[in-house]
């Protein structure tokens, strides 16, 4: 049972002015919710239907347990479709990064990325491929949105997430930016180096010129029909796979 | 200027069952209409606001134009940031397929995808690859769902989607089934036939086993990470680009 004002609490996160006034987020969803749960991520409450308490792993006292009803539920989630639980999560302090973090390995960094959906794919998609961390700039979308959220399916309790200046960054590296472009390379034929960073623009203006002109190798996906684009979700992770074949020969 | 009715009318088409009645859906965005302008398809009516006429091209006179202004369009979107032109296009008739069409090329099967956003997503991914066809079950969402078009960005205005028994399809060729399975062979290693079906399942369960049954060899995306799982639009963007980098070689 929730009171009103909890009730109303929860709904004000749905909006970033109140996440990061409250540094609280919202995950919904057993699967991802078990996910958070031995992760870093300090949780702050769990909400859940009577039937999802058996799920639930035993959980240390500090963190707050709610039973609610059908209706409490559908007025707190995100979803059209509520799945049973939903958490509170700690935004944890952003912690900061050096660029010798970037070598050794291959890293994501995107410019702009607007659509919550479209980047939680992408580090839905990072984690698979092992690429640790996902950086954005200052303007892409909010990594707790609960759509973004939602969309990781629970990654974004593995996968690393800073919000940097990326021409900043850019220029301070020492390792290769591979940049998604529409004029690029063929991204078969590219000669990976052994670590890098592949640069993904916003979805409809793409890479922003500042930024495009720190890119080392322009690479793009070959067309062989007529479609005009792709999705930037789908274009990383064809990018993703690529590398990630190419590393395991 | 529409009238209640008009409003009424178009509004009803964010429906399914308004959409088979009336044989028609809807469309928006220049870009996309633009697509759906020299297309097979017939085009009933464009809603635009006037600052987009002068973007459209000369048109047949059996194209129904209304200019509105913002209110009128924000009643009549499937959008949440209406893009200045709506149209309203004729479903066509289900063509008869033959199963001589899955020959000598590569084609997508879908069983039982269930969000829209993927099905566009695949329709347009399809389309950069040069896949001609998508053929889904008859429990895959409506590719006229106003959320699939959108995502097709235009794409459908060009790849051919049959809905059918895929059991009986996948009976009846003699065209290699690849399947997009957890525990298949490694993708990267596939021997691909010159021709071939890629079959997806739903988001949650995967292929079906009535399905599943008929697969001639099980595919997987090497998993180097911790993610879980990739989202299926992801994983047949991949598996489209790997199909489309052996065939180009």
């Amino acid at each position: 049972m929730l009171s009103k004002s909890q009730i109303g609490f929860i709904k004000s996160l749905h909006q970033k002015k109140y996440r990061k006034e409250h540094g609280i987020f919202i995950i919904e969803g057993i699967k991802s919710i078990l996910e958070f749960i031995p992760s870093a991520f300090q949780i702050h409450t769990i909400c859940y239907l009577p039937q999802y308490q058996s799920l639930l792993p035993k959980l240390p006292s500090n963190i707050k347990l709610f039973e609610v009803n059908n209706a409490e539920l559908e007025k707190i989630s995100t979803l059209q479709a509520p799945q049973g639980v939903l958490a509170l999560v700690h935004i944890p302090k952003e912690s900061n990064y050096s660029i010798a973090d970037l070598k050794g390995k291959y890293n994501l960094v995107l410019d702009g990325i607007q659509d919550p959906g479209n980047l939680g794919t992408i580090i839905r998609t990072a984690d698979w491929f092992g690429f640790t961390q996902v950086i954005c700039s200052e303007n892409t979308v909010d990594v707790y949105n609960p759509k973004t959220a939602q969309a990781t399916m629970g990654s974004l309790a593995r996968v690393k997430i800073w919000y940097t200046d990326l021409e900043i960054l850019l220029k301070e590296t020492d390792v290769p930016v591979y940049g998604a472009m529409l004029d690029g390379k063929n991204l078969y034929a590219v000669n990976w180096s052994p670590e890098g960073i592949v640069l993904l623009g916003n979805e409809g203006q793409g890479v922003s010129d500042a930024i495009g002109a720190l890119i080392n190798e322009s690479i793009t996906i070959p067309k062989v029909g007529a479609g005009e684009s792709l999705n930037v979700a789908i274009s990383a992770a064809i990018i993703c796979s690529e590398i990630s074949r190419i590393l395991q020969k």
